[in-house]
């Protein structure tokens, strides 16, 4: 697969602890990679942190939590893992877009890549969430803002096909 | 739905630790969840552990580790959230089956339940695991042996649909 | 050491994702244990679940959480790991005693401990944690309760004595 | 506490999903912390890795694994929380250096600090950890290297002291 323009490149380090028994990343600990990736792209540091030279993402969504009018919750993931992977001193890079840009929902997709692999050949894991949007109150579905909507355009791409 | 016979009920304890900030299970740890209940359902508890009194699980598959020749390696997982979980004294209920049994693959399906929720009406998770056997030295897909197969068929069930 | 009829014997189960990739219980997953076993020996279930038949705790600690007064924070641990613990389908049963009742502290003291021992002759960890009990909104420490004082003496034991 | 030069200042990310229901970085998930930054300074990137430009750490320390004739073990861990610690998209910085160079032991003494915080003045936790070095196979202690002994001076320096 070439490198696609749009997509967001994620370093996400590789626990020892995100290591079974086996040796290889588990496969929830893989799920636990696309979530750091996920909130690296889409949720913005605290002000306290911006402050200190953190940097903001390239696109912002509604986190939820105290006070909070919108958040975003997981309505559905699904991940392939074509090959085992081991301790990685230099970790992962997620690479990361959006296949989808529903109503109410989004849809990121993701390639689980190494360093050595800027081409995306040879992934460890090709997944997506779909995320939705809710009125933190209410738990009920929420129009994303035209606004958001254009801004996340920029991170558009084609979708995944699965296998399963 | 129905409760169906061919299910197996795995009783999973939920982790003060499995909740994330908004005090709900956390994505990722719905997927630990789920593969607890797999551990039970089909690996066997160590010699010694069954001389203390452990039950074996009701059919077994290869774990794989040191000197195996065959193991259970996972292929692909998806999972639906329709309802947030919190905190649970009394853990889920992981209501699993096998969805296909195929040459070389496995695919169990799951629901993920509470104690006050016998009939499965309002899952907190959809999930399927795809497990394939492999060689454990070359990695290559080995075919399930027959008298497997048919000690599996026990467990067998219609497959869930997803949405998306 | 004998058994000792203060202490609370608490069953923890053990989840795969607890081994390392060397299959012994991780270091930090041990810390996890203890934790589970502590809210299983002081936090109540929920209403709802109490409805459902959830065992309450012997002796009931503040949690926190929103629109509480008092929560319990941990202000220091420390833990002795004599043996390595592989994966045990029977988890382990944490014995857990309070060696010190203070002002506005509690300390509680573990063993980590299998089935096959109930002597306690061969832990597989011996810890402690300190709790203090702070005003949830100001964070300062909070005089426990002499009520709470007198039931949590039921539970009082001599300390353990640290190697390090 | 003024910065000490012999001290190595490992920069761990903070993952989301080490808060707890509270927002906090949870007791356990520090521990982890620290053992991200332990083998960030110990153990060193597979010959893979380092052929991709991965850095090699200062001191090298055995790790075990397959095939290896030592190995080192977690003996014993403490851990003090003087301030509770949120999510910080910038990670911590974990500062650590050796308290004590025995037969065939290390102990690690730590400062979990924040970017902010160069000085150290306002550590999220104080910890040690006392480490043995041991034969992979008989799992006896194992006596350090003088060789080893002598590079493992350069990262010497006092021991904390803790209150509990």
């Amino acid at each position: 697969m070439a490198v696609m323009p749009q997509t967001l490149d994620i370093p996400v380090p590789v626990r020892w602890t995100d290591l079974d028994a086996y040796g290889h990343v588990n496969n929830a600990a893989m799920v636990r990679l696309l979530e750091e990736a996920r909130i690296a792209a889409f949720w913005p540091p605290s002000p306290e942190q911006l402050a200190l030279g953190a940097i903001p993402p390239p696109a912002e969504l509604p986190a939820g939590g105290a006070g909070s009018e919108l958040a975003t919750v997981i309505a559905s993931q699904r991940i392939e893992y074509p090959r085992q992977l081991g301790h990685r001193r230099d970790g992962v890079i997620v690479r990361l877009w959006l296949s989808r840009i529903g109503g109410a929902s989004l849809t990121a997709d993701y390639l689980v890549l190494t360093r050595d692999d800027p081409e995306g050949e040879a992934p460890y894991a090709r997944a997506r969430t779909v995320m939705v949007m809710i009125d933190a109150d209410a738990g009920t579905p929420v129009r994303l803002p035209q606004e958001l909507r254009d801004s996340l355009q920029a991170f558009a791409g084609p979708p995944l096909a699965f296998r399963d």
